[in-house]
């Protein structure tokens, strides 16, 4: 609609997005606000994120014939999950941006890079060892004693590729249970919390924190997050320091969400870092109808080379996750008062699917 | 996703949307929203919403074999504009729910029976007189003196179609200016402001007003609304009973705007109906981040048959329209704290061409 400068896109340009999930359909709908277009790359033919872009495309990530013409089609790339393949990425962008860049695909596809990366930047981090053996898996135990929990390297997920170690576990066992995957043992956190950092960054280094906000999870999936965090504002001040921090350290351009475990009691509660997502959050969800600016349209803005919007929030909100048959609630939330519904588009009610979420805004008095 | 009940679909429903522009994109990225894709039936190939659309169709809205794959597609069928010809809608009625229905199109296409539906219903309007040759219209200048208004009876938007009557006005030339098609004489109305009244229906007869807002106008086209609008709280009232009068008479399902003029002051405040859009309307654009529901959601929510949401207002709402170059702002608007930028993707900012819109809500205090 107008030249770009130097430094960003200009409205009407195309946004390839890898990945077809809800994160990337919420990631349409805030372009589109935009007068973005998007195009979706997924190798899902049914990916719920097809049914709101511009163009898509059904490939598999390692197709570089379809990722080259991809990659022809739009102006800028960004994704949805943090496993993109690092060939992919790679190729992606040799040929056209890609934001985040693969150094933080590179740091967050793997725990022991990531702890490692977090721990250098001199931010508390739970104590690790990496594990590649059972003689490894062992000797971290007699280090960091039980409980631990003992994490694949890659491809872990909402509590997927974990195996704790308790008192009585048979550690043999255990290193089955993760299939010899490479992997890092984590030393117990005695948290009293789960709070998580969502922020952007963008390409000129500037920083925009949403308020820290509580997660609650059920089955190791997320069910509900809260916003604002009961924490002292002293912890809530070192919690966003230490995601600029690492926002600043990995060269970042985008949204990404740091979750924390809060340990100790008021003058010693303080954060430990636990995962970096390179990408939009489940716990940012709140922020569609509780922030000035939605997660989603910061990603959009940040990675064209937009200027941030204002991360303020609008008051307390509460963000419940629709899990499976959880969705089926639809006609009861449509009519609950002051509860903004959002729906996935997936057909099946799966146990552990997250099919959609309620957002709950309740201003608060000045 | 679950079994509809008979009052209404379910998410997952295709929702059918006769028209590409701005208004059909906005209704698309809602309906996402809830759950429910679209398909947009349109016949310009370039339809802005149909980059955010499931699936669409580029057809001529005379074209009974693509409207009839269109009907057989979609669960129900809405529009975005209120000139869809009378034999389409009957020839979609006929094979799927149409709503708004046939007569709220009937009544509204056409100035003369708007008019006088509106004032069989003992509601005010501007004094009018029917004019078929330029005998009529010398009657109808007799009748309802200079200044007044030709209009014709049918397509007329932003001012098209109108030409003022005044003290020097040649009638002839004026006959001849609006193409000698069927007209009406519309009385002047010494109004002192604008406002308008969004408000929805539902299938089981609810209603839900957003409140009053207050429209100026530049060059025929809106340029500003803002909420609430300078009334009394006894006109605003008796503005909203009048949408709700009109509503009720047409069995209306959807959202739908009356626009009106307010005259007097004090005591003697009050409003003269001048327009029905029986679809979304530029007016309620500010709903989008003023309201606890956005005219677009409630709409879906209207015609799926899902309960009506809040129409609450979420602090004072200036909404402001980008026409043609104003939309070269983009980036200091995405600068402005506050400031929320819709634009609508089109390519080309050619002057009168709403190209987008932003709003602004200033919280009040309780």
């Amino acid at each position: 609609m107008s030249t770009p400068d130097s430094s960003g896109l200009a409205p009407g340009a195309m946004l390839g997005i890898l990945g077809g999930g809800q994160l990337a359909r919420m990631l349409a709908l805030a372009a589109a606000d935009l007068g973005i277009r998007a195009h979706i790359f997924a190798p899902e033919p049914d990916s719920p994120a097809f049914d709101v872009a511009a163009r898509h495309t059904v490939g598999d990530y390692e197709d570089e014939a379809a990722l080259a013409r991809f990659a022809d089609a739009v102006d800028v790339v960004t994704y949805e999950f943090e496993n993109v393949p690092a060939a992919t990425a790679a190729f992606l962008a040799a040929r056209t941006p890609l934001h985040p860049g693969a150094r933080a695909l590179a740091v967050t596809q793997d725990r022991l890079s990531e702890k490692s990366f977090v721990a250098e930047l001199g931010l508390a981090v739970a104590p690790f060892r990496a594990v590649d053996s059972l003689a490894d898996l062992k000797a971290a135990v007699a280090d960091l004693g039980r409980p631990s929990i003992l994490k694949t390297r890659r491809f872990g997920y909402d509590g997927k590729g974990q195996v704790k170690i308790a008192a009585g576990s048979d550690l043999a066992e255990a290193y089955e249970a993760i299939g010899h995957f490479s992997a890092i043992l984590e030393g117990f956190v005695p948290f009293t919390r789960e709070v998580s950092v969502v922020a952007a960054r963008g390409a000129d280094g500037a920083f925009a924190a949403f308020d820290v906000c509580e997660n609650e999870h059920r089955d190791h999936i997320l069910a509900f997050t809260r916003v604002p965090a009961q924490l002292s504002p002293k912890t809530g001040e070192a919690a966003i320091a230490a995601a600029r921090r690492i926002g600043d350290a990995l060269g970042y351009i985008g949204v990404f969400a740091v979750e924390m475990f809060v340990v100790g009691e008021g003058a010693a509660e303080r954060v430990i870092v636990n995962e970096i997502a390179p990408r939009v959050h489940n716990s940012g969800h709140w922020t569609s109808e509780g922030a000035q600016t939605s997660q989603f349209h910061q990603h959009v803005r940040a990675v064209c080379g937009f200027p941030l919007g204002s991360a303020t929030r609008r008051g307390r909100v509460e963000m419940e996750n629709l899990i499976g048959v959880a969705a089926l609630r639809w006609r009861d939330l449509l009519a609950e008062p002051g509860a903004h519904l959002h729906l996935y588009g997936k057909r099946d009610a799966r146990p552990g699917r997250k099919m959609g979420h309620v957002t709950r805004v309740t201003p608060e008095k000045a």
